[in-house]
């Protein structure tokens, strides 16, 4: 099932630098193991913003709110979810 | 490049049902074409909207912009584009 | 799998009569079967307004898209839709 | 009589860590009396935000705002009520 | 129980003269059977709109939807409430 | 002359307790003083916000900034005032 | 009293040109009226808008309330209103 | 003197087909001369909507409203206008 | 040339009160040589809020940015800029 | 490929005066190099913000965001992207 998150980044100015790059870090490495194993379908950069375009495909609402409560960055994050359905003109069914 | 592009349809309550099936046929067909053509990359359906989420691959905003204006249903959609980028943890270019 | 839904109706004010209570009849019955059926588990009027807030219970996004769409009055909703996942201090699943 | 509310939780980041785990605890333990009391009728957390959808069963509008008031995490929250009426296509009562 | 409800009327241009003053006037009359049953019990202009702040006193949100819902004009009006509570700074309990 | 005004307060998190508590007596006391006056004729607890609808009834808009601009929780309010007129309906003055 | 006032008219395409233009004409003439007596301070076009800022100076709210009421193009308007107070740094009155 | 100016467009759908060209290419014409005349300095369609953002070089305030007006497609547009002033990082005036 | 700027006012809770005194007083200052001056025609408070509406009499849109942007509370402040021209209806250029 | 770009700057008001100061050089140079290599082709000051309106010229998505991206003050601003294509109705192609 297909979910499409937009994730709107605001790390505190003041936060310690080394906290932040952490956070970053794990963040990423946290990302790239869903994307290995399918669940993080897509990611892309929204130009010019901290935010991205993600779409995950999960079993259901609860898995999708287990993933990204605990990604690292969450408590700095806005957040929005749009469940996706098949289109009928689509050509494939993703 | 790619361009995620939200299209929200209201199609008028008094329009001809018949002009009405066409346009939605037509529509149907030339969003085909594109997807067939490598262009039109994604589309879904939000849950419970008459709208849909789409992926586009073009070379440039005067194409996009070309594909968009050509949409049968084009006079009928309350559109919004994000112009995407890569993502620094996405796994794969695309 | 829950989703809150919140459904508002705007009928247009120069609907043949007929045709409009013949839609709310209709609405009324496909509301009650779904309810009946489990699916629908949760409807209530927000006081003051021509809208429900209504708690859907279905297998996913395809099967949610799939009822409302079909709603007798979707034409003349605007719909918005939230997914629903447990809450860590319910004490009951439901 | 029922009312729908929804609940944006904001804790500072830079609230001590002690005091943020006892107000979460102390929030959870409050939700779960109210729950076995009848009072609080549905709590779900809206999926990928800090926020859930509840449903009260208050005798009025000012017990409503005592039980709100005094949740634990109420200065840090973002709340928002809907009265709720029963509907002329619900089966039941509730 | 008290609510805060805001009406703001938009009658289509094109109805109907006689249908519109009949609606007026029926209007008129509900509400102030209303408020002599002191129900109604405050009813004020928005200076420059044509529209009204009120606040009504009913035993629940039922009650309060049926007295909106038969509003003559509530067809052409956006209605907003907001459920009053006992203020701790205030001398009277109204 | 009466205006509705709506002020909802928010006082930052870490202010000293004893400043706290001496603002809201002293908000407290100047409201009451003004009801006994007859100028601050309602005062209604919004359910479930820290917020308040108030009505006012001053000579004019000088009066009403004064009033509003030396409320003690003035700097930590955001406020909205809306104008109000007889309305033809009213069956009193007031 | 002063009243700062925000017009938006928007004449429906489709309404007759000759009650257009009489409309207009009429409000042209109410409009210079009402300067002529000191009551419509101020009348600004807003560049590139079919809108005007406008500064009454009025008794009070019923009487605002009864000239914007009363303008012509008052049912094609959306209106706003700002009451004004004197300014501390003001050199003059008004 | 510079102005950005946003023009939304939103013919109606029931417009004469012939209107609607002679008024498309009287606009084309309109804003062709003014490009000429070096006071429509640039225009710029915004991908994917029925719309432009344009800048304007004229000697104040009445001049630019004068020319927005006498669009023949104003009266189906929505309109926003930015001053603009030198930018202090700016390599050249213009 | 005529601008109605609108300037909301959020000076931090923690400033250091004479920082505070200082700049309040730099303010009245400045506003009053510029009333002196001509060119800030008019100042009025908005009743209940910490903000004024004013129009000011420049040359331009540098001259306008330069006078707003050395406001001593410019940085404090959230700033609306409306380009005035002459109404049809005005009885006098001003 | 043409980019219209808002930046809306708002730098905390604690920040260090002599870190604030490198950043606002560094902004300064790094803006004015870009519009040297004819890519940031034009930039405005929205005037009475501090805000400006920018047009880019760019290969595409990802080398915009890198430009955004790394601009000096861009964890302290607010930024809009809009893709530009040519308009029917522009004399040249810019």
């Amino acid at each position: 099932m297909l979910f499409a998150v937009t994730m709107d980044v605001a790390i505190p100015h003041d936060l310690d630098p080394g906290v932040r790059e952490d956070l970053i870090a794990r963040e990423k490495s946290y990302c790239q193991e869903l994307q290995e194993a399918g669940v993080w379908r897509h990611i892309w950069r929204c130009a010019g913003q901290y935010a991205n375009l993600s779409v995950f495909d999960v079993p259901g609402n609860d898995e999708l709110h287990h993933l990204l409560w605990n990604l690292p960055l969450f408590p700095y994050m806005t957040v929005s979810v749009t469940p996706l359905a098949a289109h009928p003109s689509a050509l494939t069914a993703r």
